[in-house]
């Protein structure tokens, strides 16, 4: 669920000149909805030309052959060329029920606890349609993914902020050591709070969040009647021995926890625009009342494609391959790391790898672009990295997604992808050591 | 854009006791979002198995094979199985802009003038979201396509209705007959007033508004300064010697006007939510910063091939000859009606009939479900035709696509879709004649 802004089309910028006929409506003015975004920003169209992507979160390979044969297979027929039901067709829903209920450690019902969205992304807005009053105060974990912001504020939330804190004084860091300090947590609860964000895997942190952490957020959530969203979205891809605990698998959750996962992240089709919400009744039919309004419902020969994922997955081995895949990814590019002598957090799940940039020394009288005009340092080294001649690999600023008081903590790292195939990791790895000569560590 | 609720699945009914932990938004309250619907209460699965369907607005029929070619053939490709730019991918900007501005007689901007979204009504939601503040309040024409109203609630937005009053003493009426009164328009007008919405041709009517009726609503829409959403989702099927007058083309109106389209119309493809606007960048801007957070993007395989059918209908001849098909499947079920000696409004566009229903007598004693209780005549009708044994052709109720003080000028008429193959209206027609001995006239 990440915003690229592709193509070198320009990005929503300067909306409009309020002097015109029709204003529009104030919502548009909170929640960052109308700046220049990073992903404008670091737009391929802004970089050269040569310039390795491993900046925006999508793959440069498609979906399995047996799955968009699927497809295909749907667009042949009459049926799912046409509308689908708002909570999904029956088919996925059938194959979302039998896929996920032994993670889930429960039996789920097609008709009341699982809605297919259109996205992950529109399942989110949809929950907060279907739940915001004016006033209502939404927790998220910084780095947060930054849709969530806007789309808390368009329906009258107020965003609170929680930062992850990054590791310190430690060696060779991993994903565990982004800490959240629980005492923080409780002094940002309010009577206004309504709900809170759980994204796990943790995009861009790469974190997956521990039993002992869920249990402690479940302490909070039942003490303050809070609407945990579980943003599940990266949950096909947990590495090494980690456990990825569904936090609506915590005693008393299920109730309050409405999960998000996607088929984009699931079978690398991020353009097909399926994911799904799984929870009780009480919050996913309300949201189904939203979601109804907003799109009326997802397109139907990729749901069709993707219920045939999810039904041929586990007899193919499907994720279990797909997950050493990204494990020679991760290997690679974190080898070159280690290799130039950089400090990186290795992440747990997902495919994030967060840089720290704090030992780069880039040069002075470096060109940078008006708009990297009051931006963090690390919206500077990206554009270094992005730009200089012996290096030429793209990456995301991570102050980006912190709130203003919070910034700085992200300004010492830049966001690494690595959902590109081996090739391509080892090639960006390679021209990472053009990096050498600007450390200063 | 009309609703089923299909597959026997059932309806988002009862959905939540409040006395339940978590508060679903106010929002929901209002609007009859969370009314059972018309598209519920004739669900096909409510309906006998052998019942023909000519309730929901979605053909029984696919789309072109070689539109569904092209969506395969992007399948089979990378980059259009990710993420499209929020404003829709280039080539189909590009196919759009060089189809449509022949019929906005202007060029059109792919940057900035452009905006494809999920689904013409996730594009109309999205200029909602984008435009309304508490309280501004939107004119909608009855009978009204249903998604707006709680689309507008949602938002903030109060829906202000206007009656089209059907034709009166009319011997044989066309949907020219159903007029605005525009001393009653003006009247509706407040200092609150925001916008108004003109669906031509018009869903359930058929009216194709003249540029006369057009001029006098722009009259007004510059008089109180008012954004004018065009939803000309039905623009590729004009009949006879009527012309399709898109508001946006009359003088002064562009700058006011966002049209809404859909390739779910145009194409055959209900079910592959891809849609557009089109408009000056002062409202397709906001708008997109909008859609941007609700969706991110539509769906890329499908936009690949809508692409495909705007490039290549105009040298096939496609809309030239489905219009063809259409009059045909329109001049069966007509044909048919006038045999039984039943009143109707014959349509100019769009592929829906009213059907006069106030000279059916209804047996006494036959059984409604409880679902009817408290619904005009017009339920009653549809039900009765639904499932007498004699009958089992299903269609829509008008009254729904009122508010409750108009509902009555709606109860005299069902809804009669003929976006279905000859075949299937050959053979409703041959039903509808067991209406016979129920008619009074």
């Amino acid at each position: 669920m990440t915003v690229p802004a592709q193509n070198g089309i320009p990005p929503p910028a300067k909306l409009q000149d309020r002097s015109k006929l029709i204003p529009f409506s104030p919502r548009l003015e909170e929640g960052r909805a109308l700046a220049e975004d990073v992903w404008s920003i670091f737009n391929a169209a802004n970089l050269p030309d040569d310039c390795i992507n491993l900046g925006q979160g999508y793959m440069n390979f498609g979906p399995p052959k047996w799955v968009t044969a699927a497809a295909n297979e749907a667009l042949q027929a009459v049926g799912p060329n046409h509308y689908s039901h708002p909570k999904g067709r029956p088919r996925l829903r059938q194959a979302i029920k039998d896929f996920y209920e032994p993670s889930f450690g429960r039996e789920l019902d097609i008709n009341s606890e699982i809605l297919v969205t259109s996205g992950a992304n529109e399942g989110c807005y949809s929950v907060f349609v279907a739940f915001l009053d004016h006033g209502d105060e939404v927790i998220m974990f910084e780095p947060f993914f930054d849709q969530y912001l806007p789309s808390v504020t368009f329906n009258g939330g107020k965003p609170v902020y929680v930062p992850l804190h990054p590791p310190t004084n430690v060696d060779k860091p991993t994903s565990k050591d982004w800490t959240i300090d629980f005492d923080e947590l409780r002094r940002a609860i309010t009577p206004r709070t309504k709900m809170i964000i759980i994204n796990t895997p943790h995009n861009p942190v790469g974190k997956v969040f521990t039993k002992q952490e869920l249990e402690k957020i479940a302490v909070i959530a039942e003490e303050h009647n809070l609407l945990v969203m579980a943003d599940e979205v990266y949950d096909c891809l947990v590495f090494d021995d980690n456990e990825h605990v569904r936090f609506a698998t915590l005693p008393g959750m299920w109730d309050r926890t409405v999960t998000a996962m996607s088929a984009g992240k699931a079978f690398s089709a991020t353009g097909w625009r399926v994911g799904w919400l799984v929870g009780p009744p009480s919050i996913i039919m309300p949201t189904l009342a939203a979601s109804t309004r907003i799109v009326f419902c997802t397109n139907s020969p990729l749901q069709e494609a993707v219920a045939a994922g999810l039904e041929q997955a586990k007899t193919r081995g499907f994720f279990e391959q797909q997950t050493k895949e990204y494990l020679e990814r991760r290997a690679t590019i974190v080898s070159a790391f280690d290799k130039l002598g950089i400090k990186y957090t290795q992440p747990e799940g997902a495919y994030f790898i967060m840089l720290d940039i704090s030992g780069i020394k880039i040069p002075d009288n470096y060109p940078f672009p008006a708009s990297l005009n009051g931006r963090g340092r690390d919206f500077k080294a990206c554009w270094f990295m992005a730009t200089h001649e012996d290096i030429k690999v793209s990456t995301i600023p991570v102050s980006e997604f912190y709130c203003d008081e919070h910034c700085n903590i992200g300004e010492n790292y830049v966001r690494v992808s690595f959902c590109k195939d081996n090739d391509t990791m080892k090639a960006a790895g390679e021209r990472f050591q053009g990096l050498k000569k600007f450390l200063t560590l």
